[in-house]
C-alpha cells in the first residue's frame, strides 16, 4: 500500500521531530504518552482517555497544551496505519453533540430579541465539533501551525478513499482559513541572498515550470527578476505562495527564451514590462484558501514603487485545460466552432499530431484556443480554463495568445506549445473584476480580438 | 461630554492616520467616501451603501479589503459622536439574519447523518452577523488588528452607556481570540538596547508599581532584572501583556527595595530566586482574553534555560482587594474572623487608621488577611481577591505574606501595605491548578499556615 | 585632585567589566596578574614582565591577545594614580630603540634600488614603537577598539599636565585613524525605533543644543526630522559623530523654533530645504581624526533619494568664536572695521551689554560679524571661526546671517543670539572646497554681500 | 597568453561593476575618466594626472574619494593588459621619495630626546609610498576593500613574471594587515538557514575536501555539523576563512565516513568530541595574513558554551607533504628511516606503488610517516609538513596516525590515504606552543609514540 503520509507529512516528520524534542514539558516528560505504531485497540482507549483529558483542561489551558503536544508528538511516530486510525477516532468521536444543539436551537428560538445575539453565539459554539478545540491547542507547538498544515494535506489524500474523515478535514480548513488570513500573512522578496533552507523549497514547490537546478534558481533571482512569496510568521521558512516575475521590453512570448541561463542579464532601467510567468501555491493543506489575487496587486504595488517607469504589468500563462478540453469536447462540436473542423480533423483519438508544423493547423488552433480563451465556459458560465477564470476573476484581460511559447515537454502536452499573456490594466482591474463576476464579462485585447474574428 | 474616543484611540488615530496614508490604494483614491465629522444622516445612507459594496465583493476580495481600508480611514476622521453613530450603525443594521437562520436550523434538523457537519456549518456560518466579515477586512490595513483592538476598547467603555453595542463587542473579541491564539503570539525579551518606542509603551501601560521615568525603566532593565513580553506578529511595536522579574536571593518582601533606583545590582550568578514582581496587560482592547498564565511559564523556562542555578519561581504581589473587602464585609461577620474582632474595632466607616504602627493591630491584620487569601471566597467558591484566583488557578501555593512590602500611597490604600509571594513549584503546578479549579483547594505554605492558626 | 580617569573611564569602565567578566580564558584566569589599586613599585616589576611575556607572543599570538586581555582588565581595577602610572611606564619603557634604528638606516641607505622598498617597510617598522603591538593586541577583546578610544581620551585630558604621555597619546591617535578609516564605518538613521542604549548616547553627546528630556529627543526624530551617524562595526552601540536636519520651508533662521516641542509637525512632503542644524562629535578619543565632511555629504546623498524635491541643503549653525574675537581684538583695530566704531563703544571689558535691543547696535553688529565671517582670519589665512573654516573647507558657501536665531543663554554669551546658514550648493562644492584651501576664497551669497558693503 | 585577472578579478569585476554602477558621484559622472581598455600611452598621462590630482587633495578629502571611485571603476574596464600597466604605474612613479627620506633621516638624527618620537613618526611617514594613500582611498567604495584583496590576489599572481609589482604588493600587504586585524573580524556560524550566496562561496572556497553539491554541504551543515566562519564587516557576504566540524563519539578517523550523506545524523547530546575536519582560507588576496589560529580557538569556545559534554577538540587533518617529501629524499636518506628500508624498496621514481594492499608496506609506510610528522625537519627546526607546523604552532599534540582515512584521488596521491588527528588539549596548548615555537618541541600521545618506536 502506498503510504500517504509520506508523501506529505515525510519530511516535515523529520522536521518537526528534531524541533519539538525540546519543546515537550517537564510534565508531559514524565507521564509519557505510549503507543503502539499501528495504534492497537489498547491503545485507542489510552489514546481517547489523552484526549479527554485534554478538552477536559482540568490542569488549566498551559496543561492542556503540553497534553496537546505529546499527543502531537505521539502522532509522528506512528505508522501510516496507526496515523489513519488516529484521525478517524479524531472524526467518529469528537463531533458535534447533536443533543445539545437541539437544546441550544431550543434556547436561541425561545430568547427575547435582546438575548437573540448571546444565544447565537451559544449556539455557534455547540455546532462546533470538540476536537477543533483539540486542533487548536496544537497551535502552539513550534511550527505546530505547520503540523495542522500537513494534516489536512494528508487528510485531502485520504477522503476519497475515507469519506467519513471528510468532516474532519472541513474543520481543519475552517481553523486555517481563520489563521491565514491575508491581513496575517507577510509579504517578502526572495532574493539569492536568502536563507537556502528558503530556495529549496522553491525548488521543491514551483509547479508551472520546473526549477532545474540551484543554477537555474539563482538565474531566476538575477537582476532583472524579481521573486516575492507570502510568508506566515509562525511558518517563517516556508513560503505560502510565490510568483516570479521577470522585467522586460514590452510582453514576453517565450517562456523558455525567459528561463534561458545563457542569455545576458537585462537591464532593468530599460524594463517597461513586468511579467509574472509563474504562480506556485507551496502548501497542499492550505487547498481552497486563496491568497493569489492579493499576492498579484502586492507585487504589482511593490514593482511601481522601485520602478516607477514600468508601463505593463502583465502575465506569461500556460492554458493546463486546453488539449484536455479538445479531447473531452465532441467532434461534432468542435468542428462548429472557429477553426474546428481543420484542427478536429487533426486530432486521433481526441490528441493533437506529435508534429505541428503546418501553417493551416496552426492558424486553425489558435483561433480554436482563442475561442477557448474567450468564450468557452464551464457549468455557471465561468471560463473553461482554471488559469483564464483566475486571472478574469482578478480583472486582468486576455491580451495575446503566443504560438511556441512553451516548447517544454510539458508545454506541448497541455497547450500544444502556446501561452497566453493576461494583461493587468490597474485602474480598470476592479470594475472588470466586478463585470466578470457578475455577468461573465471578458474583456479582451483588440489584438486578440481580431484572432477570434479571423 | 467627555470623549471617549480620546481616551483609547487619541494616540492611535494619529498613529493610523500616518501608517494608512500610504495604504490606500488608486480606485479607493478615486471614489472617496466623504463623510461629515458628526456622520449626518444623510451620511448614513452613503455609509451604508458603502458598507454593503464591501460585503457583496462584487469587484473581488482585493476591492473589497479595498474599500474597507477607505472605510477605516473615514472612521479615523470621524468625531465622537459620529464614531458612536458608525458603531450603531454596525451593530443594527448588520446583525444575524434570524430568517436565514430559522432555515440553517430546519435543514440541520433533517439532514441525514452524513450531511450533518456541512449543515452544521453552514448554520454556523449564518449564525454570524454580516458585520464580522466587514471586521475581518480591515485586517489587511497596516496594523488594521490594531485598529481592531482599539476599537473594542472604544465600545468597551460605550457599552453600558449603549448596551446595543454589547453584541458587536461581543463579535470582536471573538475575532480577536482567533487571532490573538497565543500560538500566534511572540515571546521577547525586552531590554535596555529594545526599542524606543516600545521602552516607551512600558512606561505607559505598566499598571502594578508605575514607573516613574526613564531612569526608573532602565534600572529595571538591569543586568539583575528581566522583562519579556508577548507580541503580535502584527502589532510589532505593541507589547500585548509583559511581566517584570527580579534576580534575587531568597523571597523578596519589600517592592520598593527591588526598584530603588540608588540599589547596586545584584549578582545574578549568585541568584537563586526569581520574583515575578510585575505582570501589566498593555491592550484594554483584548480584556477577557488571557495570555498571563502562558507568559508566566514562558518566561519561567527561559530563566531556567539561561540561569540554571535558580531554584525557586515566585512572584511579589499585591492584594488589590483586601480594604474594599475589609469595608464590604459586614462587621459582626468581620468580628466572626480570626483576628477580626481587633481589626473591626479599628476600623472607622469601614476604613483603616491612617498609622498600622500598632503591634496588635498588625498582628491581628496579618491573620485576617491570611484568612482573606486561604479562605474568602467569592460566589462559586474562588478565591475573594483576583490576584489570588489568578495565581491559584495557574497552580501556585501560597507561600508567604509580607508586612509593609509596599509602602507607597496605592500600597497602603489597597492593601495596608502588604504584599504576598505565590510560589510556582513546577513539578506541582498542573495538580494544584486541577485542584483548585476542580474544588476549590488552596495550597498553603506551613509557614503560612501558622499564620492562620494563629 | 580631580579624577580625570572618571571624567573619560567612569562609565566605560563600569560596562567593560562587565562586558569582560567572560571573555577572559582559561588560561589567563589561572595565572591571574594581581596588581594593587596605586600600581606600586613591586607591581611596576610584575607588571613590565607581564607586557614583555605579551610582547615577545611567546605562546602563540592567540596567547598574546589572551595576556593582554588580562592586561587590559586589571587597567580597569587601578585607581587614577595607578593608571596613569601604567601610563607612564608604557611612555617610558616601550618606546622605539634608537640603536635599532639606527642600524635600520644604515641598512637602508646601503640598500640597492631593487631592496629599498623591503629595507625602507622594516625602516618602518623599527620606528614603530614597540608599544604599539601592546595596544593592537586590546582590540580582539570585546569593545577592545572602545578601550582604546577611551585610554585616548583620558591621555588627552592629562597630556598637558604629563607632556611625557605625547608620544604615547600620538601612537593612539595612528592606531585609531587605521581602524576608523572612513570606507569602514557605517551610516545608519536613528529613530525613535531605535535602541534605547544609542538614543541615551544622543542626550549625553549633543554638544551644539542640549537634549533637555527624552520628549525633546523624541520630537527631534519625528517624521519631518532625520538623524544620521557614522559607527564603527565593533562599537555598535557608540555613535561616533551624528548629525540632526529638519525637512522644512526655505532657510531656517531660529533654532529654538525648530526645536519647540509643541510646534506642529511639518508636513515633508512639502519640504523643499534640509536644515543640518547640529552635528556632534561623540568620542573625544577620536579628536582630530575627522568624519564631519563625510558624514554631511553621505547625508545629503541620503536625503536627495528619499526626497527627490529638496532643493537647497544648509546648516543652522552657531558662531562660537564671536564674542571671543570681540573680546580679544584690541578697540582701536576693532574700531576701524565696518560697524566696528559703533560696537566698540557699547563693549566693557570687551564684552556686550546685557540687552542688544538697539537698533543701530544690532545693524552694527551684524555687519561686524559679516566681517568676522567673510574677512576675519587666523594665522594661515583660514576663516577665524572654526565652524566657518569647517564649512568653508567642505565646499559650502556663507548665505545668510540671523539675527536673534538662538536665544539660549549659550547662544546669547557666545555669538550675541546670531546664527549663520551655510549651504551646500551640491555642483559647486568640490570647486569652493579648493579655491578655499588653495587660496582662502570665501564663497558669499549675494544677501550676504550686500550686509557687508552697508 | 593566460589571462590573471580572470582568474582572480573576474567575478569579482562584474559585482563590482553592479554595485559601483550608484555609488559614484554627481562630481565624477562629469568629468569621467576615459581610457582605452590596454591603457594606450597617451591615456598613461592622463591617468597619472588624474592620480596626482587624487593625491593632492586639493578639492578636499571627500572630492579625493570619489576621484578614486572613478579611477577604481575605470580600472575595472580595462583589459588584463591595461590592468597590467596601470599596476606597473603604481609601482613605477608612486614610490618613497629618497631624498625626502634622506631629509627626515637628517631631523631624526638631529632631534632631542623629546622631539625624537614625532621626528620617528614624520620619517615613518616619508618612508610609506605615496601610493599607499591611493589605495587607502579605495577604502570608501561598497566593497572597496574586496576591490584592495583582489587587487592582490592578482598582483601575487603576476609577480613572479613581474618582479618590479612586489613592493606594490608589499604596500598592500600592510593595508590589509591592518584593515584585517583579527579584533575587527566577526565570527558566524554558518547554516543552511545562511545566505545562498555565502553557501556558494562555501562550495567555491573549500580546498580541503571539494564540496560536490548542494546537497553535500547541506549534509555538512546538518544538525550534527557546525561550520563557523570569519567574515570582515565591509565583505559581509565573503567568509574569509571557514571551518567545518563534526560532533561524533571518539577521533573520527576517516573522512569520507564524515562526509557520507547517506550515513545517519549523528545524535549530538551523546556527541564527545569535536572534530575539526577541513579548514579552508578564502581570500588569496589575504595570503600571509593570517587568522586560522584565531578561528580555531574561538570555535572551540564556541562548542564548549553550546556543548558542554564535549572532551575532546581534534582534527581530521590531511598530511600534503608526504609522498612529496618520499620523492624529494635521497633514497639512501630514505633507508636509513625507521621503516624506509621498505618503502624506499617500493618506491619507482620515487612514487608508491598504486596498490597498497601489502602489509608490510603499511606497517613500514605508517613508522615512516610517523617519522615524517615528528621528527622531520625544514631548515630552521620546524616540521616539515606545512599542517604539522601549523597545528604544533597552535599549541596541538600529534594524536592519531589513521591507515586509509582518505580514499579519494587527491587523499592517496598526497598521503597515501593517511591522515592524521592533532588534539587540542586546552589547559595545555599554551605552554606547548611556546615549547614548539622556542625549541621545536613537538607533543605526541603515547599512541603515537609507540608507531615511532616499533
Amino acid at each position: 500500500m502506498p503510504s500517504p503520509s509520506n508523501n506529505f507529512l515525510g519530511k516535515t516528520i523529520t522536521h518537526l521531530r528534531d524541533i519539538w524534542r525540546d519543546a515537550t514539558d517537564f510534565r508531559a516528560r514524565r507521564e509519557q504518552l505510549e503507543l503502539s505504531a499501528e495504534l492497537s485497540e489498547k491503545d485507542e482507549a489510552t489514546l481517547r482517555e489523552w484526549i479527554d483529558h485534554c478538552l477536559e483542561e482540568r490542569g488549566g489551558e498551559v496543561a492542556a497544551r503540553v497534553r496537546a503536544a505529546t499527543l502531537g508528538r505521539s502522532y509522528l511516530d506512528l505508522s501510516d496505519e496507526g496515523q489513519l486510525r488516529f484521525l478517524k477516532i479524531l472524526a467518529a468521536h469528537y463531533d458535534t453533540d447533536n443533543a445539545a444543539v437541539e437544546a441550544g436551537i431550543a434556547t436561541w428560538q425561545q430568547a427575547s430579541p435582546a438575548h437573540r445575539p448571546q444565544a447565537a453565539q451559544q449556539l455557534r459554539e455547540l455546532l462546533e465539533p470538540p476536537r477543533m478545540r483539540l486542533l487548536r491547542l496544537f497551535n502552539e507547538l513550534p511550527q505546530g501551525i505547520k503540523f495542522l498544515v500537513d494534516m489536512r494535506a494528508q487528510i485531502l489524500a485520504l477522503r476519497n478513499q475515507h469519506p467519513e474523515l471528510r468532516p474532519l478535514e472541513g474543520d481543519l480548513k475552517n481553523l486555517l482559513r481563520s489563521w491565514f488570513d491575508v491581513g496575517l500573512l507577510q509579504l517578502e522578496q526572495i532574493r539569492w541572498q536568502s536563507s537556502a533552507e528558503v530556495l529549496e523549497k522553491l525548488i521543491e514547490y514551483e509547479a508551472v515550470h520546473a526549477i532545474q537546478s540551484w543554477d537555474d534558481l539563482k538565474n531566476r533571482l538575477d537582476s532583472d527578476r524579481r521573486c516575492f512569496a507570502f510568508f506566515h510568521p509562525n511558518m517563517p521558512s516556508e513560503p505560502l505562495i510565490f510568483v516570479e516575475v521577470a522585467l522586460v521590453n514590452g510582453l514576453a512570448d517565450n517562456v523558455q527564451a525567459l528561463l534561458d541561463e545563457s542569455a545576458p542579464v537585462g537591464n532593468i532601467e530599460q524594463a517597461d514590462t513586468a511579467i509574472f510567468y509563474s504562480i506556485s501555491n507551496a502548501q497542499r493543506g492550505l487547498a481552497g484558501i486563496s491568497f493569489g489575487n492579493f499576492l498579484i496587486k502586492r507585487v504589482v504595488k511593490e514593482l511601481q514603487h522601485d520602478f516607477p517607469q514600468l508601463r505593463q504589468f502583465a502575465t506569461l500563462s500556460p492554458i493546463p485545460g486546453l488539449t484536455r478540453w479538445l479531447k473531452r469536447t465532441a467532434p461534432e462540436e468542435l468542428a462548429a466552432l472557429p477553426g474546428g473542423s481543420i484542427v478536429a480533423a487533426q486530432l486521433t483519438d481526441g490528441q493533437l499530431p506529435e508534429s505541428l508544423e503546418n501553417d493551416e493547423l496552426q492558424a486553425a488552433l489558435l483561433q480554436l484556443t482563442a475561442h477557448y480563451l474567450a468564450v468557452a465556459e464551464r457549468k455557471g458560465g465561468t471560463a473553461a480554463d482554471p488559469v483564464t477564470h483566475f486571472h478574469l476573476s482578478n480583472g486582468a484581460e486576455i491580451a495575446q495568445l503566443n504560438w511556441m511559447a512553451d516548447g517544454s515537454a510539458n508545454g506541448l502536452k497541455q497547450s500544444a506549445g502556446m501561452m497566453v499573456n493576461y494583461l493587468y490594466d490597474l485602474p480598470k482591474i476592479e470594475e472588470r473584476s466586478e463585470a466578470y463576476s457578475r455577468d461573465g464579462t471578458r474583456t479582451l485585447s483588440s489584438g486578440f480580438k481580431s484572432l477570434l474574428s479571423k
